[in-house]
């Protein structure tokens, strides 16, 4: 039996809930979940937001912890192994889309927490490809946010072939933005933080931007026309994105990694005139998570991230409800 | 003296008109106009519809013809020589942008029809920069239309590394649309026109795509999703691009080369799921228009024209007005 914490429903509290997983699947691995960062994916799912959360639901898809049984056809990970799972818990491993290694965007991907439970429990179930191990130089203790909010903001770098030569700029200093100013320093970029917080501003500047950008200031924004080569947005508020594609140089690209559901309404000759993008991505494919991790090792980027047990599983939930979270919150045993 | 045709006022007849250029620039060069194609962007700076027109105005910016003199600093330019101007008509030649090579995208170009007067006449002048020579193989009667509708939809393959291997799919089969499917097919692509017209269906097969899209089909669109790597748009009407960008295979990119002042409304989760990409870009640089002209010469790519002489330049105006042109309208002699 699997001990989690499960709502019954849209917005409930979070509360003990035992299900039998049944027999391992012959290409899962079971992990004795060692600690879980939350998302605020986890909070939508859990508000039901986007329509596709089944009840009981159990949050949680940045889960570390330990290898404790393999299926029969696993060959790639091992019980004992320190490993990690994030957003997905199995591809198809079979389309185009799996083949070429960008498993991520695979049509039938699973969630780790839709149509099954996710890492809010005592151990979690997910399909061999999609966990991956945990080198050495990574700090367990605080790695899970890497897992989804890391890997969001680490993955455009990859995908888009970004220059250390390049200035970026980051929107969002919270959880997915901090990281991405580690991420970005560590690339080599100029990185900007856009920020209107004097707090904030102070510890982007320590986490690796070069500068900041108060973004409330609509004349310091006019005054960065043309400057930066990307601007990734980690907000899931509408901003005036017309006014921050003018602050993007000629080829730039405004990336989206967190957004409303709201239409963008770009101006499309502010595309034309500069031969300027607008994309989107989501979390990264296992070869870039581990790509990512390596990368993390190296440079000793780490999330920051606040603790609290599991068994204070709701205390940690409204933290990050109440947008209180520094940066990032992760429940541990 | 240069005799031009000219409109007093938006949307005003072309009526003959005379001017005095002065002294030639030291970096520039004067053109014997043999012909000039006429394009929608001739017609939006004659109605003043961008709000930056001057008049008297004198259209054309896809002018062929031969170098009569050229200004005591020109060196790469010769009396005799033939070439063709395009949209831009000079760079600054000193900042960034022009300094790697993306003259196109310099915030300081002169244009060809903007602050001096085009190619509707029988000399023009220009930057030597701007101006590029006609190789072998390319029939200088048909050629104007490469200088601008031929570099805008040439111009983003070279841009965005377009593979040969990619599914490519063309809305609006006119003016650019019938010259990016003749650019798709050499360059190996597979090459789908969307079309809800009969005989362009016909026409578009011929012109070099593998497959017509009835794009007035909701259901025919819904049937392709997932299917293109990119699609170009040449159009200036407001489509349903969410349902367009549904189309794109993961990683695609919905382009502009045309477009309407209303804003896109892109849902950026139609982005974010699928790691795709919207852009725009204008013409290209003259680096990228020679590349054009030697693949158009090596591929017996040309326009399709309807020729009229300069005199009847008020009929061949409202041809395109009318929306009659097939493919595209030139003026000769």
């Amino acid at each position: 039996m699997i001990n989690a914490y499960a709502a019954k429903e849209p917005g409930g509290k979070l509360e003990r809930f035992e299900y039998d997983p049944g027999e391992l699947a012959s290409h899962d691995v079971e992990i004795d979940v060692e600690s879980c960062g939350i998302c605020h994916s986890d909070l939508s799912m859990l508000d039901n937001e986007w329509g596709i959360s089944e009840y009981p639901f159990v949050p949680g898809h940045e889960v570390v912890g330990t290898i404790n049984a393999v299926g029969e056809h696993v060959t790639s990970l091992k019980v004992g192994q320190r490993v990690g799972l994030g957003w997905h818990a199995g591809y198809c491993n079979s389309c185009g889309t799996c083949e070429s290694g960008d498993q991520n965007l695979c049509s039938n991907a699973t969630m780790t927490i839709g149509g099954r439970h996710g890492g809010f429990a005592d151990k979690v179930r997910a399909q061999a490809t999609a966990v991956v191990p945990i080198p050495d130089g990574i700090d367990p203790q605080s790695a899970g946010p890497l897992f989804c909010g890391g890997i969001t903001v680490f993955n455009p770098l990859v995908q888009f072939d970004i220059k250390p030569t390049s200035v970026v700029g980051v929107v969002g200093i919270g959880g997915l933005g901090h990281l991405a100013l580690q991420f970005l320093n560590a690339w080599g970029c100029k990185v900007v933080a856009f920020t209107s917080s004097e707090s904030k501003k102070k510890e982007a500047l320590e986490l690796g931007a070069h500068e900041t950008l108060n973004s409330r200031d609509k004349d310091e924004l006019k005054a960065a026309a043309g400057k930066f080569d990307l601007i990734i947005s980690t907000v899931n508020v509408k901003l005036d994105w017309n006014l921050y594609l003018s602050t993007l140089a000629p080829k730039g690209r405004l990336h989206f990694v967190g957004a409303t559901l709201e239409p963008l309404d770009i101006g499309a000759f502010n595309l034309i005139g500069g031969q300027r993008s607008v994309s989107g991505s989501p979390v990264g494919s296992p070869a870039t998570i581990k790509t990512m991790l390596d990368f993390a090792a190296l440079h000793d980027i780490a999330p920051v991230t606040e603790t609290f047990k599991f068994d204070d599983v709701n205390e940690a939930v409204q933290r990050l409800r109440d947008g209180k979270a520094h940066y990032r919150v992760v429940l541990t045993k």
